[in-house]
């Protein structure tokens, strides 16, 4: 398969967004116009995205939804479930444990760690807050596929190349650092004070 | 001022970063060596980053830590305080209510909105969660400069469309979908759910 553009995996993502909400609503056919509409681009661009991955729907007739959807969940791997573990039990380290689009899409959390002794043993969302310190013993007896890491930037390097050792292939970072990590392992930022800033600097030169 | 790529922007901000914390162990200087290992790029990279602001630093010498960090505050509009709107009073709205980074930065969560009646008026980290329908009132004698949207897809973008008319321009948008704004409006785009499709799919396609 083509290296496929980190822009074409969200647009698809997109896409598998409204088909979902098409599929709740028994809706059974879709165009390519209406999926660029919901992903804020154009059919062209459906068409194109689409083409990468071999032939989809009818000239005319449009896309089948659950057709669609089915082979967009296997194009992002979403088949399968991965089990996530989550660094850093703080506010938003907490709130991500509930967090209800990660379970609906595969994402299953099965633990949280900290490294604070107070916050250590105490149970949060049925899950048991676990000691930074143990993690690679915990990895290896009960693997993980990805590991969600909300940890002060300073900490943050230091456990990525400790769990990338212990076998972890995929991180989604929270701490505003870019990570440095081997060629076979993929890492997703979230930085909420680095957007802020973005909207910041966009305000600034509009 | 040229119009500067986003990836610039980012970039700004993890050096500022940095910079902030030479600047809390009083550290007087640094190279672009240094900036460039903490932003996961080259030193070429960091001079090319900062040309576009005028002259910085000297050579062999390195740069200002404190100067620096002031004019990248400067570059960045993050001189002035921002007031900020969370709607959406769910777990992930709850938690950024109380995100220490986003005070620390100057931009102040003033309120929290729901339209979930049984929400309304409870108080959750000092506000009361006020009534989405009300928003346009209150903006009207409060102004705000930021709104957060953590509402589900299908809501968001009436939201946005009334918040557009009530005069805010600038959003950050947790909700899984493309909003389509005037060309005056700034968005950045959180989506946990997107990023972890984008790992599983760099999982499967290793």
């Amino acid at each position: 398969m083509r290296k496929i553009a980190e822009s074409t995996v969200r647009r698809l993502s997109l896409y598998l967004r409204f088909l979902e909400e098409f599929e709740e609503q028994g809706v059974a056919t879709v165009s390519s116009e209406a999926l660029a509409t919901r992903g804020g681009t154009t059919s062209a661009q459906v068409r194109k995205d689409l083409s990468f991955f071999g032939s989809f729907g009818k000239r005319g007739l449009g896309y089948s939804v659950p057709e669609l959807a089915s082979r967009l969940r296997d194009i992002l791997g979403l088949g399968k479930t991965y089990r996530v573990a989550v660094i850093g039990a703080g506010n938003i380290g907490a709130a991500l444990v509930h967090f209800r689009g990660f379970e609906k899409h595969g994402f299953h959390v099965i633990s949280l760690y900290d490294n604070d002794p107070k916050k250590i043993g105490r149970k949060h969302n049925g899950l048991v807050i676990r000691d930074q310190l143990g993690i690679e013993g915990d990895i290896a007896r009960d693997p993980i596929d990805i590991a969600i890491l909300v940890t002060p930037a300073s900490a943050a390097q230091e456990l990525v190349d400790r769990l990338v050792k212990a076998g972890v292939k995929a991180f989604l970072n929270f701490a505003p650092l870019q990570l440095r990590v081997p060629d076979d392992v993929v890492v997703k930022n979230v930085s909420l004070a680095l957007e802020l800033e973005a909207l910041s600097y966009g305000l600034r030169n509009r």
